[in-house]
């Protein structure tokens, strides 16, 4: 079942993670319903250079209202939307990670904006239709194609172990959700991340124009216990936002932490900035760290 | 399935909403992952008069803090926490209800910094405690047996049908997933409730002295639709609070909304105090009302 992991210590670690938690006679057995898997979305499950693929998405939102509005254009991040500038919108994640959340305070009054009183179910139709059309900006693919098929054989291969997944991410939740089934047979219950804030009115779910939560660093074990009421057993992710997520999994039970390092600039990008503690605590605390370069035979369909 | 439900009006009418929405070969089938059941939980699946359950338990912890701390004494909700008097706290849930918050924010108050800094898994052992040994003031029986024996029966139905069942409750989601798959079959994952703000600190999770929501009303739709990210088929509720999410069910599939009528004063109760709206609205719309006394062979275990 993972056909395109190559033999080496990550996919070892792995299988024998499964094998002593899930076999009857070990004495690490996990019961089925803490069988938890917490996952990262970008940058684990599919790439995130040169920026975020949900940036694009906003880029485009908030191009178009720069093109309908010229005084925001010379702001930003609407003139780099505006001027499709993506060093702008990718080095604000980077910032963000290392601590200086400026630009990302910029970024994340447009976003909010941007939706302002839209309706979930126009949202959702919104985002079908950009991953019906867009495409990944350098890797020359539909961002539909853009998850990394190690990771999708790894989630297939814990489900078949009777493990649960779900996607915690920073990304926004229901950016994620109408896609997440197609991509990584994830449903949309099983979907954690960021959220906007929502007001009921008359049968209708409005967003506001303000994040509810932002969920990354220290927020994201606080958003895995609200939806699911349990400690992780396994937490994957690739960047500082995720390593409380990692030290929260497997706390009174035996606990598998991956992390994924890109140093693939071949097949996909040599980029780290933004995982450089992830990496170090890692390293300290022999945490798995999978090579894209060395641990997977291929990284895309 | 529905062993103690009495022929009548409303198990025809959830046998027949069943049969129309999973019958492969209806007009109106249900695809699977969209069969979403929604039920609240005080009055709905267990009883709530004199007062929700969750109130004891906290009379009971503020009673510890009024007995450790002599000036809390004359001020509420300490002073009937102390003194054991149920009849202002739960008259303070009516007057919600009707629409007067001013008790409920002293409870609120109080209830937060009760829990101020305890971290969630001593919360979950206090839970079972509490539930290991306390009774229901007047009906002569533990709180663990205080569940509707039908409301059970309709969950396994259900569920035999294909349908997933959430509990989304204005009570404390942390009070209730301790006990929900003893009691309801209804794992953690998918209890919805109110919540306290949680911080996370060197791989605990700690309570916050505030509400992160208060899931009742208008928030209720919210909070579902950010769990499960789909509008639900079947709601269910018995009180005002519960309109909103009975309205937002179904909209472009058929749906089932179920309001349960407290007029058993022998068995149960009968006081809808608080429910005055959501009855006048499900006789205008003819949504179906379960009659404890008339469509209930037996009530509890």
């Amino acid at each position: 079942m993972l056909a395109s992991w190559r033999d080496g210590p990550a996919r070892r670690a792995i299988e024998d993670f499964v094998r002593r938690t899930t076999d009857p006679s070990s004495p690490e057995v996990i019961p089925a319903e803490e069988r938890i898997v917490v996952t990262d979305n970008d940058g684990t499950l599919w790439c995130e250079k040169p920026m975020p693929i949900q940036l694009d998405f906003l880029v485009r939102r908030l191009g178009v209202l720069a093109t309908a509005d010229p005084s925001l254009r010379d702001q930003q991040p609407y003139q780099a939307a505006y001027e499709r500038d993506t060093r702008w919108l990718g080095a604000a994640m980077v910032k963000h990670y290392r601590g200086d959340d400026t630009d990302l305070g910029l970024l994340k009054a447009a976003v909010t904006s941007a939706f302002d009183a839209v309706e979930v179910e126009e949202y959702d139709r919104a985002v079908r239709a950009f991953f019906a059309e867009a495409d990944h900006p350098t890797l020359g693919r539909p961002y539909r194609a853009c998850g990394f098929v190690p990771m999708v054989e790894l989630l297939r291969y814990l489900e078949a172990h009777d493990f649960t997944v779900y996607i915690a991410s920073g990304g926004d939740r229901d950016f994620m959700r109408p896609i997440a089934p197609e991509l990584y047979g994830v449903p949309p219950e099983r979907v954690i991340g960021s959220a906007l804030g929502i007001d009921y009115r008359d049968g209708r779910l409005l967003y506001r124009a303000e994040m509810d939560f932002f969920d990354d660093g220290p927020e994201k074990p606080v958003r895995i216990w609200s939806r699911i009421g349990r400690r992780p057993v396994i937490a994957i992710g690739n960047a500082n936002g995720d390593l409380p997520m990692l030290e929260f999994a497997g706390v009174g039970l035996p606990a598998l932490r991956l992390v994924v390092r890109h140093d693939d600039a071949e097949r996909e990008t040599a980029d780290s900035g933004g995982a450089e503690e992830l990496l170090a605590r890692a390293a300290r605390e022999g945490w798995t760290v999978i090579s894209m370069k060395d641990d997977w035979e291929r990284v895309f369909t």
